[in-house]
């Protein structure tokens, strides 16, 4: 976690310049982007709250997403990382919310994505989705590029440089 | 990160072992818990999802608990523990409810408990609450110290030595 702390600490800082807050809607992280934002002294006075979507059970039992989800989506995906953000967004109150739906590995998923593979989108002020291939079946490599990246997608909507 | 990851593998093998399956509610320690029980490969078959219950907006979006709080009931607490851990439990349908509810630092919380207190508490075949008390002003290492009994508390109840 603590290489993503440098990151952090100038999100927080931003978040705390422009009075706005956030919430996270994270799967395949596991808690860590939430994790690395709430390491930051203060960050309590722009984070709302983060979850940790791994299951269908815990899309419904946190957000209350649809189950099964709208006909043609799925997880692991764009569209689906929108969804995700905009629903914490909403949900929360939050001037931003982020969403992250991927693959850490060692395996792929079921869908056919290979591990390394995450797509991860932001909801607020501005707004938009990207996908991530490490190419690499190390989970938790994964977990913290794919953490990494959430950041400097968060970093990059509030002017910082990443 | 990584210091937390030989107790959740062991986690995993037991959970995995008794076919049962676990959920989170943590506050103070961010998603870390979570994040370290999903960084195990295989975690997926019995980790259903994890929730930061940063604020109180958090508390009513994820988990739908009252706010205000019911009357005499405040965070930072073993009782809050154990709402959070039988709450996120039933909301998943999980076997094990896990509840984490505490202040970090650098300083204390404004219902004057200390840096480095928090409460853990467990819901399921067994349970129960306990406090910790590190005594240190260090936010990071305060978050993996409660982690770090969050699992050994877990551990424990799955009859593991820790």
């Amino acid at each position: 976690m603590q290489d993503l702390l440098p990151a952090a600490a100038r999100i927080g800082a931003r978040l705390k310049a422009r009075g706005e807050t956030i919430a996270i809607a994270e799967s395949s992280t596991g808690g860590l982007i939430s994790a690395a934002l709430l390491a930051v002294p203060g960050a309590s006075a722009y984070f709302l709250g983060g979850s940790v979507i791994y299951t269908r059970f815990a899309r419904s039992a946190f957000l209350d997403i649809p189950d099964p989800l709208p006909h043609g989506m799925r997880a692991s995906t764009e569209p689906y990382a929108a969804l995700l953000a905009a629903t914490v967004r909403s949900r929360c109150g939050a001037t931003w919310g982020l969403g992250e739906t991927g693959a850490t590995g060692p395996t792929g998923n079921r869908y056919g994505d290979a591990a390394g593979h995450t797509c991860l989108a932001l909801d607020g002020p501005t707004g938009g989705a990207i996908t991530l291939e490490t190419g690499s079946p190390d989970r938790e490599a994964n977990m913290r590029a794919f953490a990494a990246r959430a950041l400097a997608l968060l970093a990059e909507a509030l002017g910082e440089a990443g």
